[in-house]
């Protein structure tokens, strides 16, 4: 995925305000798989990213349902972060939360991002590969249910065709870079709203306010505010705060 | 290996004062197994923490020996980080550089730090399980060589006896919890001289002798040298250049 830094961020006023999102991303991934290395490390780099990101901590058996957290959490998240690994298609937990996630691709205009980790997007997209062994077995499991089945097959067509990231093609493979590259693309399309400020800042409420008030009251061809004062007083974190909250209100 | 940041930097001046080093770590991996995940995470966090690291970036079959650019690197080198990983053992440029390391260890007091990366130490140590197997062929490749396969199994059993970090029991074997233990470990057995001062400080170099001086200069119980001015003036710059300085002078 070429980054695009320069475009405006993806969601539109209309989607994100019709909308209340509780988190910036939502990870799906295949616990066996990547939970403790490449999901972790990404993970990782999203949080130190101040990108607010939900994975699913759980690493016991589920039932047969995804739990109403789980959902809560996808239908709550802007982006949708699908990491496709060889055996993400075994286990049909993953696939309940895909067919979710399109869902609410559908529905309420989330974004999903597939990553293609060891995989192939044609392998995700038609089920060939290990995809295609995953889905004998469920065939076979599942011989009751093809409605469910077809759905999971239906899910991965779709998320499969995405724009998203192959380890592969980006970065020679190497992981760390691949998932600054990752973060840096998703930071872009929040909206760069992802500048660090401290985490409890005292006393810039007002100031924040402040400007803010006059950049709305500005005039149609005018936006720029002066920020100046003294070496180390705050200017920087002020302005970092402003641009946080104006992109959002 | 627990975090024992409280006491002294390990480096005596005998020893740092002895040789000159280049490198603050030098890492020994098998780039099949982990060039592309785990090592690239682990150098990419040393390096981010300001910690000078050398990794063999040569992805390409090795010569008979291991070159001498390699060979000099790890004498340079204060730190090798050795990272096991199951198939370490297979590869004989793997090995031959860790007899080299155990070398530095025994001639240059050079710490060597171990990795058990999906691998116990026992395993390392008494070359069982999948060294073990890597053994075999070696035994067989090599059977006009045994000096040098003896020289190899030497340099495991001491390699494998030391403290170092196992990932399965640590952080739960989550490795971005797992590596950032480690660059805090490695930080503080260097001394904590990893503090990051801008790439290119202008203009603080007498301000940091200055200060360097009176500190060099005070009485054998007086220690404290403050540092005043207004906010942003660049003091906790200046107090972290000396602290730099201070430790290697």
């Amino acid at each position: 995925m070429a980054s695009t830094c320069s475009e405006s961020p993806f969601f539109s006023s209309s989607s994100s305000s019709r909308h209340r999102w509780n988190y910036d991303v939502f990870l799906s991934f295949r616990g066996k798989d990547t939970r403790k290395n490449f999901t972790d490390h990404l993970y990782t780099a999203l949080i130190q990213a101040g990108i607010h990101t939900f994975r699913d901590d759980n690493e016991l058996p589920r039932g047969e349902e995804i739990s109403p957290q789980l959902v809560k959490a996808i239908e709550g998240s802007r982006i949708s972060i699908v990491v496709f690994s060889k055996q993400y298609a075994s286990s049909r937990w993953c696939l309940d939360e895909l067919v979710k996630i399109v869902e609410c691709r559908q529905k309420i205009d989330q974004v999903v991002l597939p990553i293609f980790y060891d995989t192939e997007p044609s392998d995700v997209r038609k089920q060939t590969g290990s995809y295609a062994k995953a889905f004998d077995e469920h065939e076979e499991h599942f011989k009751e249910e093809m409605e469910k089945v077809n759905k999971w097959r239906g899910a991965l067509a779709e998320a499969g065709n995405l724009s998203g990231w192959g380890l592969n093609n980006e970065a020679n493979g190497y992981e760390a870079e691949f998932i600054k590259r990752i973060v840096s693309d998703v930071a872009c399309k929040l909206g760069n709203k992802t500048l660090h400020v401290a985490k409890h800042p005292v006393g810039i409420y007002s100031r924040v306010q402040g400007i803010i008030s006059l950049l709305k009251g500005a005039k149609p061809d005018v936006g720029i505010v002066g920020i100046h004062g003294i070496a180390g007083i705050g200017k920087t974190t002020i302005a970092k705060a402003v641009l946080t909250n104006f992109i959002w209100i």
